[in-house]
């Protein structure tokens, strides 16, 4: 076997010390993968005292990313911290010491993507990422790679566990949002602070990954149209089943039919009962995606959490040593959109929509509520007034349309929400069939 | 862009043409992923004459396959001919001639894999052939790369589109298995020779090309226990769903826990209603599988068909041309197994049984069987005997036992079978729960 490859971690927290682990444990099997031995010659951390999971030998431990920099023997390093700074400027100067670079760090790639792809362009380095979307689902490698004879037509994802987790938590026990979060947080499935997975900013960043991949498109995470799980009620996932749907987050990038253009969401979307989406559950991950010669596909696995996520990212630096991460890099790199990306937006999406309007409850609401929807072009496909149960006076009242532009259906909600017969705030969902 | 690349297709039957299609109509689209363009230059079939659903340019067609071998001009070559002579021989030499080898024919690898493995080695070229396994699922890609960091557990795969069809529409519509066989025939879903699909055959075949890259064992695929769908009846569905189970044509191969022993089955089996295997229907595949680090994936898309399989037919020309498939090969090809494969076989498997017998209908038969599967320490966890409804004297009695060796309960079975009380032949299927 050949001479053994050298690697850093950069990065001991959950997945740092997952990768180290599994690097550590697997050696041998590792080794049989990358055609030779694959050795951590070094770790850096940002507090050298702090109490770890895994026993790393004092010698390897440091605080310095120079000794990574500095050390030519190193080709490989993982870089397993989170957020941008200092993420980006590490990523940065390994790079231009001519390291390869693997990492599990959505936000940093979501973010400054084009500049440090071009920095590793220019020294002739790959960045591999299958980490940082859906942990141990190989769906950068299954998009990539894998269908690259295919012309993406759409890409729905479960990319959140921790939202996901919550939701259908809140569905099978009947909870409310806040205290399944609490139980989520005990539990280790939400962070103490968990506002970037309710809020869907993680998703977002996931799927502006995955369009890049599948459609050539750099789209600015920030622009893609996102709503968190905030707003869910346990009301509205009853009237959600009633319909014959549930309630999950879904990361959505669909190309309109015949064109360049792709339309891109994260938001709560009512999915049908039975769909392999619908039925993901807990903190797994999902991506159900259509080519055009491949048909629909789905894949289903754990998306974050210490080991599927470390497996991963090493197998992300088996593909690194053996020089397949390179060839990936130089040929994603190269892509460009297949025609104008001139109209990113979830507005461009056309589907059914379920609305729920907390109204006053006297005569003739009903009536100027089907007039605005009528006015947009929108017909309705079904309505549940029940009788008010409040002393309020405000009643919910439930909509679900035809197949109708988003364009349409938010112009006709924002109508809504400025007349006299709306009582509190409106909610808008998309609906999935298939 | 670079210097096109130049490829040959061999046959030009469903697959054949659905590739020559993808890369005639998504050129651009593929030339982005390749880096450079793809240009089919010859393509030989067996009769010229013979009429064909894509328009190939008289000048590229010939029937001889020295006009590929002796064209130093073509570098990769589509081996889409099924079967396994001529096909052997036609890869040896291409490979013999330089050329690296994309196929969709999963018998001559099942069959022959260590010798063309070795001419490939020998003459530093790559097959590759993720067509041949589950279509345009990427299973191939996502065990032998993606998944390079874990020790694969199990794998659970429906890899045979026929079969499933048959058994879901079998259930689905209460029909018998030679009525649906002629409507899956009728539909295409079936070959007029359906025997190699519903005898399990093909499932085998895939299922010892899926072991040799999840646990670097080389098995024979005539060594794999085998059983096909043509013993499926009605009244065992009905008895299954009772139980709260489907029967899908389960290939399976599982490490016993802490040991290098693989186990391998095909065979009818049940699967828990509401678990993603069980919910594949038609003529879709599905995998399901188990890793160290990943834990639990699953895979699920169209498994056979032309355009899906032209799919994984196109990737893979891609990934030969791009160098990926040249390394895949080399480090998949260096794969030994981990430990003495010393014992492979389904007796290995502990799992619950479905037992079925058709019995006399007289005293003391229930206590005859009860002792024979007492005899062999396997316990009963339920017992179904209807009332008789024939004039034969003979009632079915099904019994579900516990966790049990299948080396225990096919000897149990054997010594009822070989007693008086049996009048028919008695089934005896695997149980899945998770």
């Amino acid at each position: 076997m050949s001479e053994p490859v050298r690697v850093g971690i950069v990065g001991l927290g959950t997945v740092g010390s997952g990768a180290y682990r599994l690097l550590a444990d697997s050696a041998e099997h590792v080794a049989r993968h990358a055609g030779r031995p694959v050795v951590v010659e070094r770790v850096v951390v940002r507090d050298l005292h702090r109490p770890r999971a895994v026993a790393v030998p004092p010698g390897l431990l440091g605080t310095d990313i120079g000794a990574i920099t500095r050390d030519r023997s190193i080709s490989v390093v993982a870089l397993l911290v989170g957020g941008l700074e200092p993420a980006r400027s590490m990523m940065v100067a390994l790079l231009e010491s001519g390291k390869d670079v693997v990492t599990a760090n959505k936000a940093v790639l979501a973010e400054h993507g084009p500049e440090l792809f071009e920095v590793a362009r220019r020294h002739g380095r790959s960045i591999a990422f299958e980490a940082a979307v859906a942990g141990g689902i190989p769906i950068v490698a299954a998009i990539g790679e894998c269908l690259a004879a295919n012309r993406i037509e759409s890409i729905r994802g479960i990319l959140n566990g921790t939202s996901n987790f919550i939701l259908s938590r809140m569905e099978e026990e009947g909870a409310d949002y806040a205290e399944v979060l609490r139980l989520a947080q005990d539990e280790g499935y939400a962070e103490a602070d968990p506002a970037m997975d309710v809020d869907g900013t993680d998703a977002t960043q996931k799927l502006a990954l995955l369009t890049h991949l599948a459609f050539g498109t750099w789209v600015p995470w920030g622009q893609i149209p996102r709503r968190g799980i905030e707003g869910i009620d346990l009301d509205l996932m009853t009237t959600a089943r009633e319909f014959g749907y549930r309630i999950r987050l879904l990361a959505i990038a669909a190309r309109a039919p015949g064109t360049a253009r792709v339309a891109l969401r994260v938001a709560p979307t009512l999915v049908r009962i039975g769909t392999p989406l619908a039925e993901t559950r807990g903190a797994f991950n999902a991506v159900s995606l259509v080519g055009d010669a491949v048909g629909k596909m789905f894949f289903h696995g754990l998306g974050a959490g210490q080991m599927p996520t470390a497996s991963a990212v090493v197998a992300d630096i088996i593909d690194t040593v053996v020089g397949r991460a390179a060839i990936t890099f130089r040929t994603t790199a190269m892509l460009e959109p297949e025609g104008p990306a001139d109209s990113l937006g979830a507005a461009d999406l056309v589907e059914r929509h379920l609305l729920r309007f907390l109204v006053a409850d006297r005569p003739g609401v009903l009536a100027r509520i089907a007039g605005c929807l009528g006015e947009q072009g929108i017909s309705i496909a079904a309505v549940i007034q029940h009788e008010a149960e409040t002393e309020s006076g405000a009643v919910p009242l439930v909509i679900m349309t035809h197949r109708s532009p988003a364009a349409a259906v938010n112009a006709a909600v924002a109508a809504i929400d400025a007349s006299d017969v709306v009582r509190g705030r409106s909610i808008c969902l998309g609906v999935i069939d298939d």
